[in-house]
């Protein structure tokens, strides 16, 4: 399995906001999602990953508007993972929030868009933001629901194109898209998930969470037992949690908001970078 | 006046296809609008031009994805224009197609955007494109109607952050966004504009259509006069129409598709460029 940090040409640097909110929020926080101060932080933290199996084919986990143009225009970032001349293009999307889904607007001139993602960002791309009916008109894109809703927490789900790996998808509570309206957000899962994934011939385990997330004990179970972890740089978990019986060689926090505290990662994280290659 | 192009750091070269397409529909063909292959073009054609009367503020026109991630991002190009940091974004839509908006939310984490269009492409952008609710959660957009409907074919407004330019929009034949369903698509005027510009200091003119439009004898009259052109490479016009006594000094081909015909433009125009800078 491998994976590659994508943070488009341009990420921006944070404003200076977000060195208050990111000293605020930190991974060894537990502020309650309903208190975090989400309104004020910068929305676009570039949290895209590719994965693959062997290498040959490859998924993009979101996609974000500065990396899909990138992705396109780039001859060596195009060659690197050769993603956009693929037959069909994998996407898995962790939310509807518009930071992991604006990209998907440029990708329309390409070949069909295979989009795996659960039913209430299938809706929240439908209706509130819907680029789906757009990209219609343009690409296609075809729909592979992972069934994270209502009462399931957790679902698994295969990428075609990606036959070594076996993907897990966990409901995480994230904050919901600003832009949903009150009665769209009140499902009880799927508007962001977490996705463990598992390379059936050697082994290996990833665990990916992209969005600002709060952890609980599940999802927690399976980052212990990964031997990688992305995790965005202001994900929480519960304060109990120790870190020692994490298997993880690799600990990347995701987002651009480290860079206002001067690249420092907390204890036994990187911070990512973009092309960043994670050989598992 | 000065004018900047803005092709954004990656603009992506045009696929074979473009070739074809440039060649059957260059600026001089008159090819109804209705026969035109549009759909088999890339819809990438990255034509955001920034406007300015002192140099001091500015107001772009358009807003391709790639170019608002640049804005963003590149701090010559932020320095450069100043446009990031105003207090309100000032932006033109001549259009809705997606090459042209899709940029906007891009933008949402700044200052409130002070967007200048048409009836025709508000609702476009609040309905099968809903990108202006979806910004009202992030920076908040300001809207300034451009009364071009209906019958109204042609009208003046100003842009409060540059009073000493003096605007014009005109309607224009342009392919209407393939997302807008059939009934949006009937207004008589404003699905696409053109827009001529006049210092009062200097008196100087410029005429600018971004989009792959035909232009009527209308239009032609405004673009005879003015000191500068700035069209599509896909711009028609009646057969009829003679270039010998236009008066501009600078006539540049926006888009990408002349790339495709090794940079070699018609003669008397020029190609833009990303950064090119047209004082006038």
């Amino acid at each position: 399995m491998k994976a590659v940090i994508l943070q488009g040409s341009s990420a921006a640097p944070p404003p200076p906001v977000a060195l208050a909110y990111a000293t605020r929020a930190s991974p060894h926080t537990t502020l309650p999602t309903s208190q975090r101060p989400r309104d004020t932080a910068p929305t676009s933290r570039h949290g895209v990953v590719a994965l693959s199996d062997t290498g040959a084919q490859w998924a993009l986990v979101n996609m974000a508007a500065n990396v899909a143009d990138r992705l396109q225009a780039d001859a060596a970032a195009h060659n690197h993972i050769g993603w956009c001349d693929a037959q069909h293009r994998a996407i898995v999307l962790t939310d509807a929030q518009v930071d992991h889904v604006a990209g998907l607007l440029s990708l329309r001139d390409g070949s069909p868009i295979d989009l795996y993602a659960t039913p209430a960002v299938f809706e929240a791309l439908s209706r509130s933001l819907p680029v789906l009916p757009v990209l219609q008109h343009y690409c296609g894109v075809h729909w592979h629901i992972i069934p994270v809703a209502g009462e399931t927490q957790c679902a698994n789900f295969r990428i075609e194109q990606l036959p070594h790996l076996e993907f897990t998808a966990l409901a995480t509570q994230g904050p919901t898209p600003p832009y949903l309206a009150e009665h769209e957000t009140q499902s009880a899962a799927g508007h962001s998930i977490a996705i463990a994934v598992r390379d059936r011939d050697s082994g290996q385990r990833l665990f990916c969470a992209p969005g600002a997330v709060a952890l609980g004990y599940t999802e927690l179970d399976w980052m212990r037992s990964a031997d990688c972890v992305l995790i965005d740089g202001l994900t929480t978990w519960p304060a109990d949690e120790a870190q020692d019986d994490w298997l993880a060689r690799r600990k990347v926090l995701l987002g651009v908001a480290q860079r206002a505290q001067g690249g420092a990662c907390p204890d036994g994280f990187e911070c990512a970078s973009d092309g960043m290659v994670i050989d598992l």
